[in-house]
């Protein structure tokens, strides 16, 4: 008896997972109906439902953070991938792999103008470093293999691939063989190298800000091992990936949010060695103060790209410095006392500080309450730390959300501001279906704090009654108790720094999503 | 004493006003500080703040559906502008005018392609009928009536006007008088109107298909009397963005959203005359099935397109054929039973076809579970119907925020689906946050009960456990009593016809917001 011959769903999927993209984070319509039937075909494809995209592509990318792999979506037509846009822009800061899989109507069907018809391409292309769409069945299995390849880069991508309905529902051939695709980087550069340790071993200022692949331990312990044999300074990029710290490990100073904590913290540097990272910029442009933020009259020298095996580079680095292979400096081990009395964003930072288990990832989105958690978490036992890597908010509750599909056996610990929570709220929903282990807290501030400050940045006259009006998200109060609850997610108000204790000492113990609301002040 | 100068942003605002566009749906972020500053200086523009994106452009739509003028949106950057496309391509195919401001990075920043950095053109054109990034201060007054005009159109037109950062800080030029825009439609084509004219004279079996501004009673009325005088048939596009009904007004059969029932509804028609509306083409494509819906044989007669006078080209269509002045068909008073026992979705259509009040302005997101809702409300007092004209689901909910705002002295009905719902549930606190008059019944059947259908009518190998289980949203339940209390918003649960009839009359006599989550099963 022969094999039932397989359609272009099939083959997708089918594909997707000899390739080893076996999760799936979707939002599907009509159009990828196809899709979602061939999935009891191809049982070792994992199907994650969103109730809303910007979840989907969320977790993917907290998923590809975690796993070291990518993931897949699945998302309908042109709205439905704008929906999910904002989270794709943060993946490609990120260099997430992650293959984005959008359906498209039928290739006859598009000349028709149909109400859900949209230019997808042109959509999919600002938050996509690579594009295709498929026109043909026969092509799909080709079309799968290049857009994985291309999601693993280096650097990693979001790869778009857009399947028309017809190219699901048609026969496909029967497909042969894949080609194992992975992350391929470009080798060590010696010349490159050498010319490096030349500036370092120079005397004069010099610091190495490190980025994308190089904020794993393996990157960062050749780093803190060139530093000390050199006497640069270290840094790391503001908004990392995945950022491995903790007792045991590498501390890096990460450039401030604010241009004025980036110049003070760049201040004095004679050479900058940039590893796998952009050159420092402003975040924003700010009337009469400079974007760009290299001191004037330092060097700027890429050791290593996008491209670039970024942490054997940073191994050669140390090597030709001389560093001692136990030279790096290492983390001390160490926890804040925990607080007591009426909650504060400091507060929380000390428990959570005082609490965190080893091994947890943390999805940081926590803004400006979250000022003062990476000091008080320093010490604690090796964890991760997952950032808001190209700004839209929205991010961290689905990052969490992937991140433990990716981890089923670790504690995911997502620090969400409040604002920026309402973006993408639904994950929750997510979580509480698949049964994921995220503790998430919080901050209430009733406030979009991080406008407030910027308002003030702009001038004088910022400070009327219906501009901070439209900062004000404490009218009405949002209730995230209940907000959970509606999602079918535990959930419990804290005021006080001892329930907070307790609650996130539970949350933490327990399996299972909870959500913990810090009712706190802001912090200016 | 002289005036202050100006800078970009308080001519951005000041010249939206003296065009008449004093509403903005907002959700700003750094980029947009300036202009949020400027609210103060302008006391005439309404600055209304939405917790996402999609709320602030799904209720722009919903506004000027009911103002019948354009509202604005202020939203940051690509990002921001990512998550509210999904409506703008819904107030796209609405036509709908529509000035959607987008912030940028300063001029000079983009050049650093800093986190929050992407091709904000690229992702407008689709959802955009009009673009323009404006480069300097001096132009802003122009291009921001360029906008305007664009967006009256006819068609209306989602007009994108892309903003710097510095464009909207740096000091602009005293502005001059503006020049007042509005809707220009193309004068009536006497020779396009005899020729239709002659063929429904013909004897042979005509249809008269209306959609855009044709759908209002002043419409409705020539179109009923032309179709009465000759014979023809009155049809009605598939999702109207406003569409007048009720008693006393001419009624009109809605083309189906399902291929099969279009292609009845239209079977046997020997000539389609289209009036402000697409020719009717499958919504999706389904394998074997056509995608172009009119009949073989059947010659299509555009009597006016979307920059034409529609509702005047229908009065003299009426006048050619002699129709008598009060030779309209007009609905008859009458309203359904209320019944009682278990709720159903067809139940619930009984009782609000019971309770309607009149002038109530009905946003229309309830998919399946309203499939009877337009034959229970048909006799109703006249009301105005507002559908998901671009197919895109997270409508609902916003467009009747914005209509609340547009009509503070009317009441608002929102009928919404449960998977539906959950993409722009952060509506709701809008509508509490500005107190607006809505009544919103979320019919909860937990299940993407469309999808349901679409994926049966994929074959036979569709029903696998994977795949039901992507299309149902019953695990975990979703509990909308307990998400709209979250957001500010007090909310009943109702299962029996008594509870959901009390509830909705007392919604319904109550100003202010309120949700009635109607549990229903599916109605297939």
């Amino acid at each position: 008896m022969t094999e039932p011959a397989m359609n272009g769903a099939q083959v997708l999927i089918s594909t997707l997972v000899e390739l080893g993209v076996d999760s799936c984070f979707m939002n599907p319509g009509t159009s990828e109906m196809h899709f979602v039937a061939a999935l009891d075909r191809v049982p070792a494809m994992r199907g994650v439902l969103a109730l809303f995209e910007g979840v989907a592509t969320g977790a993917a990318d907290g998923y590809a953070r975690v796993a070291g792999k990518p993931a897949a979506t699945l998302l309908h037509l042109g709205p439905g991938l704008a929906n999910g846009l904002a989270n794709l822009h943060n993946a490609r800061r990120a260099h997430t792999p992650l293959v984005n899989v959008v359906g498209d109507h039928a290739t006859y069907h598009k000349q028709y103008d149909a109400p859900l018809e949209s230019d997808v391409e042109s959509l999919a292309g600002p938050m996509s470093g690579w594009l295709r769409s498929t026109t043909r069945s026969e092509n799909l299995r080709g079309d799968v293999e290049a857009a994985v390849a291309a999601a693993w880069g280096p650097p990693g991508k979001v790869a778009t691939l857009i399947v028309p309905a017809d190219v699901s529902w048609l026969e496909a051939p029967t497909p042969g063989p894949v080609t194992p695709v992975g992350p391929r980087p470009r080798a060590v550069d010696g010349d490159t190298v050498e010319a490096v340790a030349k500036v370092l071993r120079s005397g004069e200022c010099c610091g190495i800000l490190v980025g994308g692949r190089a904020t794993r331990r393996e990157g960062l312990v050749p780093a803190s091992r060139a530093c000390n044999a050199s006497g640069a300074k270290l840094l790391c990029e503001t908004f990392p990936a995945n950022l491995d710290r903790g007792a045991g490990i590498p501390p890096v100073e990460r450039l401030g949010y604010l241009a004025e904590f980036m110049v003070a913290q760049l201040e004095g540097l004679e050479h900058l060695v940039v590893v796998d990272t952009h050159v420092p910029v402003s975040f924003f442009a700010y009337p009469g103060k400079p974007s760009y933020l290299v001191p004037e009259g330092c060097q700027v020298h890429v050791l290593a790209g996008g491209e670039d095996d970024a942490v054997g580079t940073l191994a050669a680095l140390a090597e030709a410095l001389g560093a001692p292979a136990d030279g790096a400096t290492l983390q001390a081990a160490g926890r804040p006392e925990v607080p007591s009395g009426t909650l504060t964003a400091q507060a929380a930072g000390a428990i959570i500080g005082a609490l965190l288990p080893e091994g947890t990832i943390v999805s940081d989105e926590s803004n400006t309450s979250g000022l003062f958690i990476p000091g008080e978490t320093a010490g604690a036992p090796p964890h991760e730390w997952l950032t808001l890597t190209g700004g839209s908010i929205g991010q961290g509750l689905p990052v969490a959300t992937g991140a433990a599909v990716a981890a089923p056996d670790r504690k995911v610990l997502c620090l969400e501001a409040d604002g920026s929570a309402m973006y993408t709220f639904q994950s929750l929903w997510t979580q509480a279906r698949e049964g994921l282990d995220v503790t998430t807290v919080i901050f209430n501030n009733g406030s979009y704090a991080v406008l407030e400050m910027e308002l003030s940045r702009v001038g004088a006259e910022a400070g009327g009654p219906k501009a901070r009006d439209m900062l004000d998200i404490g009218r009405p109060d949002l209730d995230f108790v209940s907000l959970a609850k509606g999602l079918g997610v535990p959930a419990r108000r804290a005021t006080t720094c001892e329930e907070f204790a307790e609650a996130l000492a539970r949350g933490l113990a327990e399996p299972g999503p909870v959500v913990i609301e810090a009712v706190v002040g802001r912090i200016f």
